[in-house]
């Protein structure tokens, strides 16, 4: 099965294979494989050794994000989210039910939020601390740019966060280059490769250590996590890890490496996407995106017309006709107009893409929608 | 190796087998095994299907105990908590972080609480909702038994929330009989010898959809786990499950019933423990427990004197040479006097736990302990 999806993504088998072995987490050898995967994510982000630390997190985006948000937005206290895609609302609802109060920037989920926008914002909010941001939008392939908010927010004396869970590996970022930012957050299983189960937080040491114990959840309390990871004599995992998750991660990452890093990932990841984009327009389907905001991670394509409106295409029929021939795509949309949507990331290549391309062509063809 | 631990435990070839493959949490084919493992969950808990619902969270264990605090302990709330053990301060600083009020029934760590102790603290705090408490304790092995605790619950009219983390699968328990139960919490790599990554909580469905929302936290809310694994056109997990992790669950849940269920899994441990005890007290080593309250899960035994007291035990060296014979136990010790643990759970048999007895007297007499 070639599984063209957000996420969880195609492995490569060598990360898959480290899953089938019984761990012991607090294992004096296992530290000393935890500590090596913190210190080589800190050199991914491009932060600074010593200055940020990685803080590792059981279960989804979710959890690391609402972590991040808990740790450094105080109780009560305001931020701005530029409200472009599903996973925006995913911040907001996070921090409203963790008592922290979200302030919108409206943009539409068919492009980025500006500079201008994030500084109207700050400017109309002087009680928000904080820009907190998804970077690449899986709801429907936009990209907000680290950089171009990162000066924003610099520029209005605030401190940012970002959600990269789908962006992290791939999108070129270096963190020592943003003071301003408290956390970044990613997962295991999007643009480095990994299985899925973990969660991370990039963040600066010193930061995190005054904001210990403030979270109102010790679950999510990312000071407590890196007090924990400091801790003399202990230095393991904070709490049980799906610690197979973890050692595939370690194996994802000598992959990433290998392969070349951030650039050459980001180029295999874009010439999948041109293949993509190439492919189906050619089958006749029309983007959601203008080409200019259109990011490497994921495609979205408007459905062509279904039953209610005298056409023929049904997401879910489509997507189980594909999978019947081997290719697994998304089977719902998050969109604010019904789209269908392509994975460009994980362990797949332009040739997987040419393939899947010509599947989706005969698919389309066998239900009568091109034609 | 062979992993003698409190967990994670060491599982079974077929088990670990089932990680290392890409799964699509979202495809409708996985969406039946994902019900399929919700519903066998409720028959293991002898709950009542339809009345009782199997709420699965990722995580540790911290993360499922602190969301069923959250969840039916309103925020400023109070209940009791019998302090018998590392796991009942672990349950004080959960609740005491995310707003909630714990109040102590002071137990030392080496006895259960007893029902006298459970009625005289709802008599004297009638502002408790619930008594929270661990069942068995992997710090130094007691199991305050559900039976009892419910008792004495149900007489004060009042609610239970149980952390049966490592004792899910193997204790003698019946959800349908204990209509004080909002809660009963475990975590996939104990009793039910899965692979660590997942946290579950099977709580009576009409008490949870009364609740959804009121978490503090959308993360650790099992309310809306509840509504998402319900809402019609999803069916699916909430938010990115390490999802290997949960089919090898499945796994497990069949072996679980082929061995024949509790009653077969627990002779086994009780075997393993037997075996174990006999053989460490024949090295001279003193349990830390009187008979009658150890559990079946956790043996723990006073360390032999170390270099302070004049002796030659030293915990590490002794977990390092034992690892070197492929044994591996725990290395730090969460009793209130330095005890050594190991575990009698997971896929392990009396052979194995006699070979295990046989290499750690080996051990104890290459370091000069024994006489």
């Amino acid at each position: 099965m070639l599984l063209l999806t957000p996420g969880p993504v195609q492995t490569d088998p060598r990360v898959r294979a480290a899953m089938a072995v019984d761990i012991a987490p607090w294992d004096l050898d296992f530290r000393a494989e935890y500590a090596e995967i913190r210190e080589k994510i800190v050199e991914v982000a491009g932060g600074t050794p010593g200055h940020h630390v990685t803080l590792p997190l059981q279960g989804s985006g979710h959890f690391v994000v609402e972590a991040a948000i808990r740790t450094f937005v105080p109780a009560g206290g305001a931020f701005l989210v530029p409200m472009n895609g599903q996973y925006a609302e995913r911040i907001w609802r996070l921090a409203s039910e963790a008592g922290r109060r979200p302030i919108a920037i409206p943009v539409p989920d068919t492009r980025p939020v500006t500079a201008q926008e994030i500084a109207a914002g700050f400017a109309a909010h002087p009680e928000a601390s904080h820009l907190i941001a998804v970077v690449s939008e899986t709801g429907s392939g936009i990209v907000n740019d680290p950089a171009v908010m990162g000066e924003a927010v610099r520029k209005a004396g605030r401190r940012m966060i970002l959600d990269m869970v789908s962006a992290f590996g791939a999108w070129p970022f270096r963190l020592a280059e943003h003071d301003e930012i408290d956390a970044v957050t990613f997962t295991s299983n999007k643009c480095l490769e990994g299985m899925p189960g973990l969660g991370f937080a990039v963040c600066p040491a010193d930061r995190t250590r005054e904001r210990a114990g403030q979270a109102g959840s010790w679950s999510l309390d990312l000071g407590d996590v890196m007090l924990t990871a400091e801790r003399a004599g202990w230095g393991s995992f904070r709490f049980t890890p799906p610690v197979q998750a973890l050692r595939a991660f370690g194996v994802a990452l000598e992959l990433y490496e290998a392969e070349g890093g951030q650039r050459v990932r980001l180029a295999r990841y874009r010439e999948n996407m041109r293949v993509l984009m190439d492919g189906m327009t050619a089958l006749g389907l029309r983007p959601y995106l203008a080409p200019e905001h259109q990011g490497p991670v994921i495609a979205t394509f408007h459905q062509p017309p279904g039953p209610e409106a005298g056409g023929r295409f049904v997401l879910q029929d489509f997507v189980d006709a594909l999978k019947q021939r081997g290719v697994l795509i998304s089977n719902f949309h998050t969109t604010e107009a019904p789209t269908l949507r392509i994975g460009c990331i994980g362990a797949i290549t332009p040739d997987d893409m040419r393939h899947a391309v010509a599947v989706m062509g005969e698919v389309l063809e066998e239900m009568g929608v091109l034609a």
